[in-house]
């Protein structure tokens, strides 16, 4: 039987409890209206006061959700009435950094900028980066297995990690801090509660690695004539950098044009009408080498035809501001009533896929307003459909417009998000029956009583 | 009860299977001197045929072995006298290569150089790399997440991996061919199969992630005085090289010494005598730039005395002559009786780890001789002990002495080689008993009978 607060509180007279309107107030997801109905917030100070509450509440057969930063889209941290939320707000210690081995360990509640910062103190970096770095936590990025901007040189939040410390939902702790580059001695079992989405166990603390800090950041912003010049450029930036490409974002004509018109904050960097505008960052050694670099292989694209204009940020205020038109999040929500994508596709299929799906669109919801960018270095894209309604069907219409063909091509119903609650219903486009029954099997064996992140991942 | 050659070849008529001295004959392991006692070799040649025989296998507890290309170091693939060999050799066939997916679909028994041939034809590589290049399988290497030469840039072979197929004990086949760089849809299923040594499925196929090709290497060998300076030389080349380290190297003087004395292969380079050796490559653009950085980092080292002598490979036979010294296995052998270890240690720990290893080694072994290089850029030592004696409980004591230390520096006792049968003993020193009884409730669940390289990582 599930527990009261009343229950958790005398048995655990010294946990931090948020109970009533103080628990009410938090919201609980990116973008989220809905009102948090959970029994109340409970915020551990360490594993072992962790582990004994999750111990607890297994026993007693009471759901729990984990919560670090709440900057999750997919609705992951929504709680139901009957759940208890577990944050790891006070777990937000920096253990250890050595700058010789080149790691921080860090407890699950430490926010990303936070990593950031100690990292930049020894001329390191932890090369994992997203938008809600003040907020997000490194154990939310660790469970949800973060992607964002570098993705395509530094691989996902999965690359960064070294070591793990787990709490089951048993209670047990599974302390795996390992520190080095590489540990074949048995199963690399951290590798199934690394985008997990807390489903499998409560991500407590890590050790990430750091990297040495690029000494300095070139950024072109590029338009482009066509697809076809897009998947040029990124094997002409890729193999002509010497491995320096960091960033490769791509802005679809009609998602530039939305982000630097008024209201949007930006006006606009290069001339509206393109086709394609890409954000290119290579970090190297100096601005001297990387810029030299960049001017080079802008010069012999130019010639190509794969560029029609372009900028280089000449400081960090103008770096900004390019980024800061991809970034204006509250222009795109002129957009809304919406429904936001987060999809991969190869880039063989990419332009194809898109131009069905906007037929599809444009057949069924004349008024659907879509637009599109990506970190497309890595096939991922952002699909921001308007959808010109707020009528339920017409809302999932969209979603299996946008979702339905991906089998086809080989994409992904979410390249870095998740699936939270939001696309439950969608996973099977993008695993098959027996995947899906082997993330049952092994839920069951790790959480027989279903009680860590109850519904979300996978239905019962 | 287990099954004889001739049940299995009534049973599948169509396989391929070698028996008696066709079997006898077949290497098992790298350096193995132990006779193939396995009843047979079966060599299926597509998945389904596979997935038959193991479905077949399993239902009357025929333990199987997989083997690739038998290069492994831990003994992993030395057959029983009851167990059956499956061979994935065959199974050879790339699939598919797309230059503009930079992705390659593979089966698992094509070996690693018609890999990398097969993407250098698209000006790409898979950045794996290792120097059983011409045996070792896609497959095999998957299985146990090999390591190398380039892990420093690149990662293991476990971030090469997109997509990965994997027939379970049962004979289900788990068809999970992804091949986008981001799929946060569900558990990542395929990081449980890679490095488990085949004990929890069979690889089949696999989508591996190609980048561009640098189009230049850069070959450095530098003579350095003290481990202070090899570690600052890591991070000096590591910040200043702006994105281009592949390869960091480091021969100690002992081993140095020995692999440029006759009867070595190599002369030396460099004087012998200098503490540390290390070998540095960085894949940059062209010859200019990266050669360019490589003296312009080489002078402020020099400068700071982070260097007493050094060489700039000035083409590919000067570049094969530096890594002649490193490879050259023969000559190691002259240690034999002797105990290879392939250890973790992070740098911090390193120089005083080595130091009370080689005093103890001393203490009790009189007549050992010592050599230590590896690949420190990733923490990670091949530590070869000659023995100076066969006699097991010696040689069992040099493991101790090597292998006891580990677990108070956060060291592992396997960085790259695996497990296999040889390390059992002292996989418990490297992960915790909640490790390992999660990962024998793991074998549990995807092999409950058993069949699978029994007895290979976990103890039954």
């Amino acid at each position: 039987m599930p527990l009261t607060v009343q229950d958790i509180a005398e048995t655990f007279p010294s946990l931090s409890l948020l109970t009533g309107e103080d628990s009410r107030a938090r919201a609980l997801s990116f973008g989220s209206q809905a009102p948090n109905e959970a029994i109340g917030i409970a915020r551990p100070k360490t594993t072992e006061e962790l582990a004994a509450l999750i111990k607890h509440c297994n026993v007693h057969d009471q759901p729990i959700v984990t919560g670090g930063g709440m900057t999750n889209m997919v609705a992951a941290t929504v709680a139901q009435p009957n759940e208890l939320i577990v944050s790891t707000e006070l777990m937000n210690q920096i253990e250890e950094i050595s700058p010789e081995d080149r790691t921080v360990t860090v407890q699950a509640g430490v926010p990303l900028q936070t990593v950031h910062d100690a990292a930049a103190d020894h001329g390191l970096a932890m090369e994992a980066d997203l938008g809600a770095r003040g907020t997000a936590t490194i154990g939310g990025m660790i469970s949800t297995n973060a992607g964002g901007n570098r993705v395509v040189r530094y691989g996902m939040m999965r690359e960064q990690v070294l070591g793990l410390e787990v709490v089951l939902a048993d209670g047990t702790v599974m302390t795996s801090l390992n520190r080095v580059l590489k540990n074949n001695a048995g199963y690399d079992l951290k590798h199934m509660f690394i985008g997990s989405e807390g489903t499998l166990g409560i991500v407590t603390r890590a050790v990430l690695r750091l990297r040495e800090e690029p000494p300095h950041i070139t950024t072109l912003f590029l338009a482009v004539p066509s697809y076809d010049a897009v998947c040029k450029l990124l094997r002409h930036f890729d193999s002509g950098s010497g491995g320096t490409l960091s960033t490769f974002e791509v802005m679809w004509e009609d998602f530039y044009k939305l982000m630097t018109t008024p209201p949007a904050e930006s006006a606009p960097a290069l001339d509206q009408g393109y086709p394609f505008y890409i954000l290119i960052e290579l970090s190297g050694k100096d601005s001297e080498r990387t810029e030299g670099l960049a001017l080079e292989l802008i010069e012999t694209a130019t010639e190509q035809g794969l560029i029609v204009d372009g900028l280089i940020a000449k400081n960090e205020a103008e770096r900004q501001k390019i980024w800061n038109i991809r970034d204006d999040i509250p222009q795109l929500l002129q957009l809304w009533p919406m429904k936001a994508f987060d999809i991969s596709v190869p880039l063989s299929h990419m332009e194809r896929y898109i131009e069905k799906m906007q037929a599809d669109l444009d057949k069924e919801l004349p008024d659907n307003r879509t637009v599109i960018f990506g970190h497309l270095g890595d096939s991922n894209l952002h699909v921001i459909v308007g959808a010109g309604t707020d009528d339920k069907a017409a809302l999932h219409r969209i979603e299996e417009i946008v979702y339905g063909p991906l089998p086809g091509v080989h994409g992904t119903v979410s390249a870095e998000h998740g699936i939270g609650t939001e696309k439950k219903e969608f996973l099977k486009l993008s695993r098959t029956p027996t995947e899906i029954a082997m993330m049952k099997q092994l839920k069951g064996m790790l959480d027989p009583n279903n009680i860590l992140n109850r519904g979300r991942v996978l239905s019962a």
